[in-house]
């Protein structure tokens, strides 16, 4: 199969590439870049000499209704919202990496994004992506709205307590914190190396546009809508986050029954992976791979839940799940092209 | 007044070094390391070339009675337990920079640090050395067990909070991230750099000796007892800690109320600063220096309060703050050898 | 092709088994670890999870004859020298990582190592794996020695130079430097976070190991004898070696004739990637792949050429380049489980 | 005596404030940021707080004549050109820590600034402020060019060789590493964390401005002209420069000789330190501090010398040497402000 990038000279694009190339069914055919078009991508990452042919081009529905069967958008919030619909008019299916198509509500959107929503109908048809919750939806689905990656981290570490209600949903508090790359590829400020090696900066505190994400996904699950708290922090490093998420328990189970239910809950999805008791994970074991590494603790003392949840924030948080995503769309197996291991160290 | 460092060859040693080089009224007379004594501190330290004169020498009270009139204990856990008591019997007022003293019950001491502890009489008797808790206590003390790290800017950003009831002290949850010099100077598994580089690493969860000394020190301001959740978790810089927090508030002061409540707190206390309503510190904000910057977030959605502290750990974490404590405790200025602003960037 | 890795704890063992996973002709059979027999990999290593299934085992040559019919040797220097041709008459073919078989001289190789030299016959035997030098004879050896990874950068950056006779050999100068894994999982002062986080150091210099390695390998190119200057020094971060190299120009081709040299000799090398005049390659362009990328600079007031060359010390320094030999010695493409992207960023 | 600091945002502004806040005879009595006139300096740095009173300021040259006997500009290539001679026409020293009169000659300033030079009288009268090089002329001088970071790494590593004709200045190569700091606080795709982290960079080979300068001063030294090369490289890190040098000997002085000539070189200059033989800094034995801390290593079987040289650039590269100059120019203590042990670690 035929595919495109959208979006083409950001961090998505160059992951979507990494792992395209060994997919076994799927093909990069055109790269799509609107500022950029009549370039080569490897002007910009000369990583890719030799693994890239032709020139960036413009965005032609037409063109890409001839060339591709399914498109990914790694492009700006609010580019999807405008160009994703004429492709999927023209039969083309698509992930959007964007944050266009997650929220249901448009009035929630607009009031995080401080932007319009797309259309209610787009709105209510887009699905949610992340593979092990709606998989079904994602396997009829047209158009994926894939998660974005604090959400990926955070839902996979809380689904199988908030799905089996050992925690109480009101209580949740998640402390995240990211490397750079998911600031993009656009220098600023804040991502100037001088201001943010040797040092940890939180930002966005209730505000953070994940937050309606999370919450949304959780109601969807719980059966209600609880606001939830959500740090997130930048750390001195270019790949990963680390989700740590405080829950009050509403169960005696053990932390050995705890982590059963999570083992049970994961059992058919490959990408997530468990850690023994007294061991949580790192966001290194996850590095350049599309998995979710997730520990727990039960705290006794205070009888709450920890939950450390690992990934990397360019693939199981952006292009690696969205071809997860495809695959599924397209009834291949998940794994398809994503099954390495992780880079280490 | 002349004094001695105990324990030579660690990183608090050094940094005691680094200030008590420009203090106006302190000088350091001698450095004491058993293992290394009759080598030059410039064998371990080349950086320290020119600012050393002598050996390293060995622990004797007699030699050190004559010598100086205040002593730091930067040794490993054990040392200034045993050797600590013969210094203060001497003459010779002390800060210890280990946990021997911190904790008030043996019992507690011995299940969380798994070594017996000091004499109940000399736990009794040791100030803990946190100036804007304490700062009484410790311009009466002979000697001082100066705070571990994380309860430094665990405590500094939750005194104004617990001291005018203003959360519920049975909600507060600790989100940690430290550097790595923490860990000390040792080479480790955790510490070796191929591992911690591009990692954050979560560690101990609900065994760091730290959680005890912080539930202590809450207990005697609130009154009553309360088991605290602290999640520690190795981020890859070398200086800095930020330690998040989280807690139920028990009051409807808005958000510039709140602030003011820590403004008025922290009014005498010149090693603490805050940040305005939306903003928050960073840790290379305080690199190298002695403070504590804090900011605030009250989020009205979840009634929280979350509070971001960080301070650098071998500073107002360790030596910064000893040297703050031998302040009080000869009744000079705090910040003699100690205004001196952070290296940044 | 069922294949073996022996020394499987190391950051070579883990790298192997990440590109071998997804080979298309060879496959993991077993892995051997002495000290850690009985034991997982998972064990030491999480991120491995999924992946591995039985245990480390103990090194029988029996036991490895009836299974595999190659064998990598990833183990502490002074392994392979005695272990390795065990393995070979037993009919095993293998690629030794360590330095064991590097130099044709015992009394050379027990200057540098200071331990004594495999016997001479086999370091005769020994082919010096570098497929863009010695790809006949790796295709015909039954062993080949893996380059070390600062001969790797080096030879790569020098061999169109030297073989077209560009420059002046007795005029090369050799400034590497290496980030940290080079060094190995085992922690030591050297590799200690705190220490070498926002720190570069120099070390070895006039005393590495490479040095003869790298002299050896030119005077079979150029024909003569020549010392070489070498300095070694370790950056902070993970993966990578820059080594920037200076030469005497002994002709008067153009800057844009100096690179035709270079890109014709790499014509046939998948591996090996020029940039255009005016760019140098970053060590990041080629992480965590095979590629060793290369520029150039033509110093006309000096008359120097300055060469930029870079790789992965972990892949194109030692796993990837083991299998390109394994590739090679199979009479399989090159390419065979290594046409991978970098990862970026 | 009252200062200004010219150029009030940017990094060389705050490192100036650092340490002049520590300076027994001088103080900061106005920061002057045309840009950012009537903001605080805190509002960019939040870092200062506490120490700063009053806004940024215009430049005005009455007001500044009122208030002030010294000022150091710390602002972009060409401000100073125009306002510097404004200010010592009114009397105030200056320091200036850019580069427009560095160069003797107006037409190679054009040439490799690409901007017009200051009048040829000015540059005339500009001192050169490498203070272990032109410690008398400083002293007389009404205001001084301070050097560039890459060239007091340099020069300081080579003074005692070239000044003593122990090598051939013609033979001189320069490879030099930084931290990111030197390229100052504007974001640019250079500095941009995702993109430098974990990686090494080289840059501007043959066109870096510092070349000039380097040989300017080392024709001065050794009486006759030579160009010189130079390759400038980032490394992950903020803060530090090694140069590492090389070049031909023309003596048969054996190694403790080399390093006897480089101590009594170095014997009345407190801010360089020498390290023993077999021993090279690293550069965060420097950081924070105004030291250059030198190695030496004789390679016998090349004849060559091999020099690593260390700085902080932000410091003994900038504001520090700034410092050093004033000192000097006023007739105090070279080490006055500045006498303070490097961060480590």
């Amino acid at each position: 199969m035929k595919v495109a990038i959208i979006g083409g000279t950001g961090y998505g694009a160059v992951e979507l590439l990494r792992f395209l190339h060994i997919h076994p069914y799927a093909e990069v055919k055109t790269i799509i870049s609107h500022s950029s078009a009549g370039k080569s991508l490897t002007d910009f990452y000369p990583h890719t000499d030799g693994f890239i042919t032709g020139s960036l081009e413009t965005f032609d529905v037409k063109a890409l209704s001839e060339q591709v069967d399914f498109a990914f958008f790694a492009a700006p919030p609010g580019v999807s919202r405008d160009l994703l619909p004429r492709l999927t008019e023209a039969g083309i299916r698509c992930v959007d990496l964007a944050g266009d198509f997650r929220l249901k509500e448009a009035a929630v959107y607009k009031e995080w994004y401080q932007q319009d929503a797309a259309s209610e109908e787009l709105l209510e048809k887009a699905v949610y992506g992340l593979p092990e919750l709606n998989a079904e939806q994602i396997s009829k689905a047209d158009f994926v709205a894939n998660p974005g990656c604090y959400p990926t981290a955070t839902l996979l570490g809380l689904l199988p307590a908030v799905h089996n209600g050992l925690i109480n949903p009101a209580s949740i508090i998640i402390d995240a914190k990211s490397g750079l790359s998911g600031a993009g590829k656009t220098p600023t400020a804040i991502s100037h190396y001088s201001e943010i090696n040797e040092n940890i900066k939180a930002y966005k505190l209730g505000s953070h546009k994940h937050i309606p994400e999370i919450e949304q996904a959780l109601a969807g699950i719980s059966g209600s809508q609880h606001p939830v708290s959500l740090t997130t922090q930048l750390v001195p490093m270019t790949r990963g986050i680390m989700a740590t998420m405080y829950a009050d328990l509403t169960t005696d189970k053990t932390a050995s029954e705890l982590l059963e239910s999570y083992e049970n809950y994961y059992e058919t999805h490959p990408f997530v992976r468990l850690r023994s008791l007294g061991e949580w994970p790192a966001t290194k074991e996850v590095a350049a791979s599309n998995f979710c590494d997730i520990g727990l603790h039960l705290d006794e003392r205070t009888n709450r839940l920890t939950i450390v949840s690992v990934i990397d924030n360019l693939v199981k948080g952006a292009a690696g799940q969205a071809i997860q995503n495809m695959n599924m769309m397209q009834g291949w197996e998940q794994t398809a092209g994503l099954w390495t291991l992780p880079v280490y160290p």
